[in-house]
């Protein structure tokens, strides 16, 4: 069933890596876990490329943007006109993820879903229009179930280019003014929490802004009833395009075999409902930081994630998975470059 | 007074650049404060260097090692003579700061301040021989005077070469069996805390070897029974001759005017240290990482120091400091490379 290609099978970590990764870790010249959890993060990465010595060359970076028909009710402190207006920016290079993933030489991808004042294409953009961006769930669910299995696909057919490209590492970003109103209201679906628990200040509401913000989620979970068991159902009634599109982008990943380095709390939440949807994704998901936004702690909680950074981000555009990628990096050249105790003749700790 | 050079003023940061760096930051198309404590850091970088849009290419990093007397106490996981095989894996290019420094393009000098076990020189090591290790301050003061002065000497010229290499942040390692045995001490003696609230693991002693660790230092401290206020007495007392190393070395960055970048546990002691005998050189410090040795949370409190990185690292040798270098530079290529709002045609959110 073509509708469903999120549920066929996940790839397998390599196991038989896992454990040889893990003996190398032990003979490197330095104390038994000294590196903390870059140690942890280098064998992972070992078990998910089936490589003893893991690279992070290919980094490919797609950002998804779309309009939420939620910012009627005056949720953010932007206006909707800066979701275009940044889609040019992003591929003007003088978006922070541009200024990283230039730095990264990291491949940036920009794939519009749909928004409200565009009207013509960009160059440099990948135009996907699912709509005008989605209805306003305060009043009715925000995608057509046409619409939410086209941002799904949009979403793999990203991973589909990462991976014919030869990506090692994929990191999906975010771009829509509203979306983290459409995040908070998809979390509290899923974990059946208070919106007040979930609402923050997004990109910069005040205390009054996040009570009118939560105010607004709790009215709408009331009237949709959705369940958080049926995730595609949540999905559609509080999602958005660029949101589906990382779930699909992360299921993919998961059948393609490619890690995934997930952002903040817009992209743990779609990293949750993927998980929801094909639990053995999760295997696949690495996370970067932990964001200012106070529902991500609880998300990430959830998901027994614990991320590589926390900076007080909240940003979005993939930028804090983009600011890890140095680590992982790194802890893969630990790894693979480190002398053992017996190549270097360095006295291991007596037994 | 030759003897005093570290009395000397530092350098003052440039609190124009500071105001323009901010005034930029604000400017950038991101939600305000959306880039978290990598804004600050950028801000506070721009106005160590003196110029709007900082730069970190030439990252200089110098280990000090050193052999430590108290481990006669036996009070290390490790034998004492991998302090001196330590110094050849660091030259090899086998080490974790080897591949670091590597992979960062930093220069990597290695400082040999007394072992108790080499007798050759080593190719690729400054041999700054002071002794054959520190003397056993369960028994007698670690140092002598004209020691730590040496000691401390030998940190500055490491600055003096790093400044005349266009270093723009300086990173100092240490490596030295026993010496979190040392730091703790040290922080106990400045601090006025119980051994047992500063003694860890270390590079792997179990609970009873932390017990016994806690014991000679409780010993020592009522030995010696130095003033917490004479920071110079303190250091001669308990500390190594990499530790003084590092508190020149920071003394004399904040003199020449090199921002620095703290490592762990060992070296935010030396910090700490470096400020007790020259408050002003503490605008020059940025700390790299907390790690996992549980004293090292109580002395960044107390120098109310907030590092960039926490990742339960304990191996020392600058690695946690190297490890925060591409955030640094991210955060320094963010800020200079970024469009402002009217240069990317972006709304700024509503006044």
């Amino acid at each position: 069933m073509s509708q469903n290609w999120w549920q066929n099978p996940c790839q397998a970590p390599d196991e038989a890596i896992y454990q040889q990764a893990l003996e190398r870790q032990q003979q490197l010249t330095k104390p038994a876990g000294s590196l903390g959890r870059l140690e942890a993060l280098a064998v992972q990465l070992a078990s998910l490329q089936g490589r003893l010595k893991p690279d992070l060359a290919q980094v490919w970076i797609t950002i998804f943007a779309g309009d939420h028909g939620v910012v009627a009710e005056g949720i953010s402190a932007y206006p909707q006109a800066v979701t275009a207006q940044m889609l040019q920016n992003f591929v003007n290079g003088g978006a922070a993820i541009s200024v990283l993933a230039r730095q990264l030489d990291a491949r940036l991808e920009v794939v519009d879903l749909g928004t409200a004042t565009l009207q013509d294409d960009l160059p440099g953009v990948r135009h996907v229009r699912i709509g005008a961006g989605t209805a306003n769930f305060a009043e009715v669910p925000a995608m057509t179930v046409e619409q939410g299995l086209l941002a799904l696909q949009a979403g793999r057919e990203s991973v589909l280019r990462a991976a014919a490209n030869g990506a090692q590492l994929f990191i999906g970003g975010e771009m829509g003014i509203g979306n983290t109103t459409a995040a908070s209201a998809l979390a509290c679906a899923l974990l059946g929490c208070a919106a007040s628990d979930l609402s923050g200040p997004g990109t910069g509401l005040d205390a009054a802004g996040v009570r009118h913000k939560a105010e607004v989620i709790e009215r709408a979970l009331k009237q949709h009833a959705v369940s958080g068991d049926d995730p595609l159902q949540v999905l559609l009634c509080f999602g958005g395009f660029e949101i589906a599109a990382l779930v699909g982008a992360y299921l993919a990943c998961a059948q393609e075999g490619i890690a995934v380095l997930v952002d903040g709390f817009i992209c743990t939440v779609a990293a949750l409902l993927a998980v929801r949807l094909n639990p053995q994704s999760q295997r696949w998901l690495l996370f970067g930081h932990r964001g200012a936004e106070p529902g991500h702690r609880l998300v990430l909680a959830q998901l027994d994630a614990e991320p590589v950074l926390e900076l007080g981000l909240r940003l979005g555009e993939g930028s804090g998975a983009a600011l890890a990628v140095p680590l992982l990096r790194l802890a893969c050249e630990l790894h693979g470059q480190m002398a053992t105790f017996a190549e270097a003749a360095v006295a291991d700790r007596p037994a």
